[in-house]
């Protein structure tokens, strides 16, 4: 076969390491936890199911795109869990270092073009970016819910640091968030599996906690 | 949260359940079999990476789209070993019936959308369907090769059927096909990975392992 060809699949190859990049999140029966690759087909499955709450017109295709490949530099970089903060330091440098090895795999226009489509999910900056990292946040959220959260709870999980990891997914989808907060966040604050720092300074959510009280 | 929306996670959750559908097929490195949810993803940036090798003109969005859903069905009907000859009496029965039940949660307008495409899959008929069964063929064949055909040796997987089954791959793309027959599958009959039953009827094939014993 041409180079073209062997780089495109030799590529692919290596995706496949992908199914061993353990993720902290569980499956919904809490049987075992998800991998980068399972997690990335159900974010994309997800775009195309819940397209319609973006908050801004997106190009689904792309979002789709984004997010099958938003994992890819974990093969070499590893995940870092959303509340490691030691592993936060030095997360940026080593996903850009896998970044350029891995996607430099590929035949040039190709590996342009996808790499690209990373920065921008990085980034944020987009419509598509702001969707697909809303769906990022949406999705272990519902499968936490769905485990009765208690994995939040094993790990003592504090809200505020938790509003400020999914504030993202307002940022994509105000529909979706008031879902996860609403139906999903607040109740697991209530019943004790999140704990209740009460440093969120969110008025809106601050007096909601305290209405409970009284 | 409204009926549509809570049908829309209701499916998204269900779907978790495609992370536990084991497939034969190994991983790479041989460690564990692969599952419904890695292998879509995987088919789904084989299609974003392998576009161009499509005999004809596809969308490829809406190819995407149709491998991510390929195997939903199977979270209900489980999965079907490509050479059981007995489960394959029941499989489109059993699958059909998954269908009606899986994509039934949906609202009216995605079951009937993401049903038609899964339809249009199984049939085989539209330039998108032919590339996306193609590709369903060779990522096992590729993952397979990848561990030196010992898979294919442990289950005693004759040539005969394995071309029978593979054809799909040239349907969709004689380039990737050419890879798969000349590079992958023939050097494994020739190293006894396959069993020779040399009853392909395929003249060129024949031609090539005769000339090997020449």
């Amino acid at each position: 076969m041409n180079d073209r060809l062997r780089q495109q699949i030799d590529f692919l190859s290596v995706l496949d390491r992908e199914k061993q990049i353990e993720r902290q999140t569980r499956l919904t029966d809490g049987s075992r936890r998800e991998n980068d690759a399972e997690h990335a087909w159900h974010l994309a499955v997800s775009a195309l199911i819940l397209a319609e709450y973006a908050n801004e017109a997106i190009d689904v295709f792309k979002t789709v795109a984004m997010l099958l490949f938003h994992d890819v530099v974990e093969i070499e970089a590893g995940d870092t869990y959303a509340y490691d903060i030691e592993g936060q330091k030095t997360q940026k440098e080593r996903e850009q270092k896998a970044a350029d090895h891995l996607y430099g795999m590929l035949p040039k226009d190709q590996a342009q073009k996808f790499r690209a489509l990373w920065d921008e999910f990085e980034s944020g900056d987009t419509p598509e970016a702001r969707f697909a990292r809303a769906l990022d946040r949406f999705q272990p959220t519902m499968q936490n819910v769905a485990q009765d959260g208690r994995d939040w709870r094993a790990r003592g999980v504090k809200l505020g640091p938790m509003l400020a990891r999914n504030e993202a997914t307002g940022q994509g989808s105000e529909i979706l968030w008031d879902v996860s907060l609403n139906e999903w966040i607040l109740p697991n604050v209530r019943n004790g599996n999140i704990v209740d720092d009460r440093v969120t300074g969110n008025q809106s959510i601050d007096v909601q906690l305290m209405g409970d009280e009284n």
